[in-house]
């Protein structure tokens, strides 16, 4: 462990809560627009097993889009590289762009990690399944992965959001007019919508993300994943796992990482570190804007980015 | 040095020479359709200063789009971070998708490596300048980086663009009616179709590299950018460098990379190695065929990725 | 009446019965595609009250696309001019485009006769209602017109598309998350898929499109809606009436019309004449291919055209 | 002639001078930007020879894209229907998509009233010509429908466009990487702005207009084009005259018409009127907002419409 780890976090820990931007909390999903700004948490696991935390990092959030990493590696874990006949792997643009590309490309979403994408991976995961078990089977996955059994999911954020999605249910009938949608689309979002709802703490997230940092090996569990699969998701992470700003995420921090509108980010840096921060107010782009900050800051401190000689 | 580097090369350029799937050279300018696919190259440089090659390693070619990452280091040299400004730092989806952004986003280019991101590259460059001093100036640069004076212009090359290139000089004129281009178009573009035209062999594209593998430090000549700029500058080439299909090559070789339509990509492991390869025939996605496969290739068998916990 | 109208008719079905382009029916409805390209049908009312006919005049068949001529009328009954708070005015472009401008104009179709703008008419309608009845009075106001209280609606049809309607249950969520739908995506479109499958004859389709020839007025009922109404639906219809290809059939027939997939046609030429058309097999652009070229036929025939000095 | 025509023009001349909301001239072609709102003119030849007008119906002012309604009759008259393989007939929604079918669709512009479509339509008039020949051509063409031999250029306006015409620039080079521009870019455009300066008065307009009233008679002159050709454009102009308001003014005005940025608009009342109105006030739609008003009025009070039963 950087000798220094737990004084780098509560120094960002400190510095945040000095912060006067503090963005603006999800508007549309009832539920996370009450949440305070005030709330900031991180925590860090190195590869050598130490943790450090700070602020919130105990407190559970939902987790929203990062679940998309969770649930694509379940369903690579079921057809492998056949989800790519499904769903591609370039970054999207903005939101804009990712409908007029689906329209395009004949309902094949851009990546797993836009809407579009992470509904086929629900899609995937729902084979075979009644919907109850295949979100339990996603809730033991990530369980399994924290090496926690509290982690639940946030009932009455799932029905906010069932209630209120035209958008995804837009987007779930598009591609089944295109044929890339199998299932019912009602069960298919209710799959989508329960596992955004999950809730986490920064503690629990940091800990669920260790097998990427860790080519695919969890620590005293074994292979979760081969070490290609590992690199290959944090490839998909550092170029589309922040939305339209997944590229100044990768300038500014370097770091493979997947954000939510839940104001959560899991960053991995291979070798070194899984992190999560978690701080509901988002800046323009959705992502978390003080999460976006201490990632900025814990880069500076520890030298930790993929896109450097030495660390 | 990974010590049998020079067998795994020698290796990769057998296996190339049996590949029969070789792609297709760029058509639409003149000069290169006529290159032979049965051209492969390939250079490696290491950290510490060992080389390895093989095949037409010593062979000039059009370098084209690789240049727009010594065109973007010496435009960020001179205006820092003023260029964000006016370029940005996102993906850009398709070739179709980069003119609808051009249109929606007010003549701001996605990011500078795109072509109309490295006209306004270009017309950075050219600021004070006379166009013959600007690629004097860019030339110079580039002879530096890879110490060896011998490197030029291709004429040739450089005539066949200007006299073909409508779509650039219709990015040119949509900037410049957003405000976004300051000098006369056919200057700039006088000087964008030099810096593409410089020839340069893998070798000396592989020398030329190093500062983006040493955290800007230049081997036997000092600092040329800041260890910040130098991570920077890899996050673009990771996430923008291959066109629609850069989110593919981080996916499938996870280096950062920046390739061009002669056929030549230059690639960079931070930390371990600059490395270049050339094959005129080019993939679908306008990349060099046997280029992409050999970086895969060489990925495979060093473990070199920026997405590995270790190598 | 033209004294060889029925003479001119006779020659064009004669005509129609010896081509070979044909056309193919829609697939995606199911009842639709088993559709038989022999069919011909043709009917004109005059101002003056004549009628002539001929082929499968009398045969009935499903008006799809058509019928949005009828919901938008009695919308435009029911709220007048606020409609066009909720849709626009003006020609679409191709569909793909039409689904670009939904998003980017906030969930406002472009105009009533496309899809999603038909869908918005049909929440219109809707208000206040249950669907049952909802449907019956739109019926009622089509029987009215045609002046024929056999019109049904083919329930098989409807039930075809409700099952297969993805795309539109995409637009209708879409507009439902900009607010624009008020009602359940499901009840109104099972309204739109309802009045589509309303069954209608070549007879009784010119007969209910007599109002818009005559300012408004129906023969033997009195004023249906005011001048200015009759003359802008008659607008919508030449600039909006055939999707993609409205300006194509403005250039060569010069009439308003509106077709749909069906392979229905109702034109209109002011205070001359109420025309219908029908034949299954459809051209590129989704319109009747005999249908177009009927109508065609009969403009050069008669010389009926609204951008003509004299008829 | 409408016994009180003069009546009517002059009402609507009083009207137009008491109006506050005069819309703002157009601000990128240096020389229209100066005009004061306060002008206004209208003038109305009908079918039988009679002449009204009111304000500044004699004050030339500058054409600009209604100059393309010549141009395409002139080009009609080289190359007949071939013109359509290279540009085709349908609105084209807004500016913006524009550049995008531009693109979608291989450089075919949408319609010849579009900025792309006029370029193609100045390149198929420049055939075999010098520039100066085909201004010339144009020219004499323009004089002899409007019967005044003193019409002219304005150079200093043709200048000003030459200039800082940018975005036609490019899209003339767009066109011209697609090969659907066959001439010399610089060429093209310098006949093109040339066109678009023409400098004429609302009389020399509605003069200049009376063939396409006239199934493509001029009044003592005999046949300028065939009556199958009068109506097509008569139909182009209805929709695709006015932008992205042409559903619009089809909407609540019926006429055929096209406008310019100098602030006039040419109508067309087949069999009654031509009609020519001015105000450099633009709406936002980029239409002159008296003139249109003022076309509204007359239609109003005049009963003149193509979508009305008796006028």
């Amino acid at each position: 462990m950087t000798p220094n780890l737990q004084a780098i976090v509560d120094e960002i820990v400190a510095a945040m809560a000095a912060e006067t931007e503090r963005g603006a909390p999800a508007r549309y999903i009832p539920g996370l627009a009450a949440l305070s700004t005030d709330r900031f948490g991180m925590a860090v696991v190195t590869a050598d097993g130490a943790t450090a935390m700070g602020g919130d990092a105990e407190m559970p959030f939902s987790i929203q889009s990062i679940s998309k990493v969770f649930a694509l590696t379940m369903a690579l874990g079921k057809i492998g590289d056949q989800l790519w006949r499904r769903v591609g792997r370039e970054p999207s643009g903005n939101a804009f762009n990712s409908i007029v590309q689906l329209e395009a490309e004949h309902g094949i979403p851009r990546n797993p990690f836009i809407n579009a994408g992470a509904i086929v991976v629900a899609d995937v995961n729902l084979s075979g399944h009644m919907p109850r078990e295949s979100i339990g089977e996603l809730l033991r996955f990530v369980r399994f992965l924290a090496d926690d059994e509290t982690i639940v999911v946030d009932e009455a954020i799932a029905r906010g959001e069932a209630e209120t999605g035209y958008r995804n249910i837009a987007l779930a009938n598009y591609m089944r007019a295109f044929g890339n949608i199998h299932h019912s689309v009602e069960l298919v979002l209710g799959c989508y919508f329960h596992q955004c709802a999950i809730a986490m703490s920064c503690l629990q997230l940091a800990m669920a993300g260790r097998f990427l940092m860790l080519d695919g090996m969890q620590p005293g569990a074994g292979r979760v994943i081969s070490p290609r699969r590992a690199r290959r998701i944090n490839a998909l992470m550092l170029t589309c796992g922040h939305y339209d700003a997944s590229g100044d995420f990768a300038f500014r921090i370097g770091m493979p990482g997947k954000s939510g509108v839940g104001g959560g980010i899991l960053a991995v840096v291979p070798g070194k570190a899984s992190i999560a921060v978690w701080s509901p107010g988002l800046n323009a782009s959705g992502n978390s804007q003080l999460g976006t900050l201490a990632l900025e800051r814990l880069a500076e401190a520890t030298g930790w980015s993929i896109f450097r000689a030495r660390a």
